[in-house]
């Protein structure tokens, strides 16, 4: 069993779905301690009322505060190549439209994407999975997206799973070959379509748990809300759970048709209208916000107290991509929601945990601290979890355990994150 | 000798003050090696030209790029205790009248800093100092102005001056007593003023080198222009050159008074007009924009392109203090300055280190990669500048130079920071 002890502020988050005034506030534990039997919290309060197992592994948290990990639902952090120059032509004043014409955008990824091989792109992402760790964070969804061929997004996906494997991060896979029209495919977006919801492609997806969700960008001159319901419907039938990039730049009813899903979360909503908050709520869809995207765009925030005053679950995630956001630190991300979007540092930890467990299904297993729950655990360099947004760009993470095992933070450099703690043997 | 080799690119920062067209663009070698003699630059260029003398020592920067060490022109960094609930309370909706009524605001840090020993705000301000340094800064303005007491201000100082000596990172220092006027002197600001601009006192500072310059928080309700002036003149008398909080909330002239009296920097801006721009253009004053501080404020930023239209010599800084910017990071700064401002990364890198040299009086010294300069350097994990900015809360810093000396970052805690490379004996 492994003993954590000595921690300043134990923030009970408790399980997700958590909306309105219940994200207000958190209960805390001053002077606490955590045990945790195999993968598994089995007990923590204060540390005046611990009754020590023998033979316990200690770790000290030094007086720092202690949060569920973080996770980051929803993120593109399977890529090759960077595009920098275009992050510079955009400050100049370059548009959307006149950036592709230049040849950039996303057209730029899916070709370094299609060119790297499984163990380029696994090389590539690791490193990216190592510096989420080292922030805090705990369990990742990854979308593929960058291939636009079936065989290239299976790539994508493998890539995925095999991450999850090697890396201490557990990573969540989703199916978003609906990212954009290839360009062997223009003007017939609906025959890409036919492609990538073939039925056997579908059920190779399900039969070898190469993905859990299914998503789709439904934007103006990307994919219609028509197409999207195809989308998402179709793989659906194949056990992939809907969710949907929604309302980032176009009103065209998305979140509406979210809710008529069932989706488990409508990602971005900064054009959300009343009928989509309507639907959302209806639904039990999670609403989760991308501010490091507008933040790297340098464009408006979506409503964020419109969504948490209309009693939904809201969960933050970084958007982590090459093109529209850079920002791989949820942390950070949840600086800037507190200081540009308007949410308390208690909302920002609960929707970056017990609702981010929500948005990737795991709501039963990871985002909370309660008894039999993973123990899945930040430690921080600061005595309460207020001081996380607080100091926007500061890592203040001194630990993090994943499934009851500590990850080592001994270096900065990435990709050499090793499991330090042995399994113990009971 | 030490040899920098195996540089992806180097970034060839030439000395400030840079403007206009000049920001716009820098010089790098592909390839490149940097040779370092004491704690000088002694050469730079092509790899391939470089004729390597006898026993040299050798650090690989394994492709990465290279850039002057960062200058962070303007912080607040030696103070104690914290304002989370501050920051909680305006995100709520607190207004700064209703913060200071419930007891909140700069006075809570005035009382921490008056209670402290020097020795318990070195220990504060250590680990500060070592965050920044993990983040490629190799020199930092560090201003009193939480004592406000002669004796407070002065401890402030004396505490800055011993960072200097014990820390790696190059410490100047301010003298900001005009921060505000302090309770016991409440409708007696000229009376305050009297107090700490005894010419004992000033000689003092003088005397026992504790401070290079003199600042005042020019604005609305704190000092007055004509107040403003009274103190910049008085310590210029004394040879403490005059720098300015101004154009930060209200427009009252202050800018226009920096340039009259021949101020090194006038900081802040954000509400800077056309008569402050001119005043500033003819004086030479530098433009130090701090985008941090309105960013975590989720205030409106400083009109930073306005500003290098106009060919002033920008700066940028953290302001990191512990109420209007806890952000400690000046590569995240740099990155606000690119999403929120539309500076370009090299716009902002060359804010940073050369301009930011010239705004601290430092320019013949560091900020730049020329042969005799210091030998203050950053080696990135990335093999381009514009990575830098491009990905924000990132630390891309693999390795810094100060003055010719390796400063080991093998562990992210901070305060562990040794001079790693000794001297080099010839």
């Amino acid at each position: 069993m492994l003993l954590i002890h000595n921690i300043g502020e134990l923030v009970v988050v408790p399980p997700g779905p958590i909306a309105g005034g219940a994200m207000r506030t958190v209960g805390t534990i001053q002077g606490a301690a955590v045990l945790i039997d195999g993968d598994k919290i089995a007990w923590f309060g204060p540390e005046s009322e611990l009754d020590l197992p023998p033979d316990c592994d200690v770790l000290d948290a030094q007086g720092g505060c202690v949060t569920p990990g973080l996770i980051d639902c929803h993120t593109h952090t399977v890529f090759a190549g960077t595009r920098e120059d275009e992050f510079v032509r955009r400050i100049q004043g370059a548009s959307y439209a006149q950036i592709a014409e230049a040849g950039g955008g996303i057209k730029v990824t899916v070709e370094a994407v299609r060119a790297a091989t499984c163990e380029e792109l696994i090389d590539l992402a690791a490193p990216r999975l190592s510096r989420m760790l080292e922030n805090g964070v705990t369990t990742v969804e990854v979308k593929s997206g960058y291939g636009l061929t079936v065989d290239d997004e299976i790539k994508m996906l493998q890539v995925a799973r095999r991450l999850d494997e090697v890396h201490p991060v557990e990573v969540v896979s989703t199916y978003l070959a609906a990212h954009t029209t290839p360009r062997e495919f223009e003007g017939r977006t609906d025959e890409y379509l036919d492609a990538v919801l073939d039925e056997a492609v579908l059920a190779r997806i399900r039969d070898e748990h190469l993905a859990e969700f299914c998503d789709v960008f439904c934007e103006h001159a990307v994919f219609d809300v028509e197409q999207a319901r195809r989308v998402l419907t179709a793989a659906a039938k194949h056990g992939l759970k809907p969710r949907i990039h929604a309302d980032q730049i176009t009103q065209m009813g998305a979140t509406v048709l979210a809710g008529e899903v069932g989706a488990v979360s409508a990602d971005h909503l900064e054009v959300v209208d009343d009928a989509g908050i309507a639907a959302m709520k209806e639904a039990g869809t999670v609403a989760v916000l991308l501010p490091g995207c507008s933040f790297f765009l340098g464009v408006g925030q979506a409503p964020a107290r419109q969504l948490l005053d209309a009693d939904l679950p809201v969960a933050l995630a970084t958007d982590y991509n090459p093109g529209s956001s850079m920002v791989s630190s949820l942390p950070l991300v949840m600086s800037i929601a507190c200081t540009q979007m308007g949410m308390t540092p208690t909302e920002a930890i609960i929707a970056a945990t017990a609702n981010a467990a929500v948005a990737v299904n795991r709501q039963d297993r990871v985002g909370a601290i309660a008894v039999g729950m993973q123990a899945d655990l930040v430690v921080l360099d600061v005595p309460n979890h207020l001081r996380w947004c607080y100091e926007p760009g500061r890592n203040c993470v001194r630990a993090v355990i994943k499934a009851g095992l500590e990850v080592a933070i001994s270096e900065r450099s990435a990709g050499q994150l090793v499991r330090a703690h042995a399994a113990t043997e009971e």
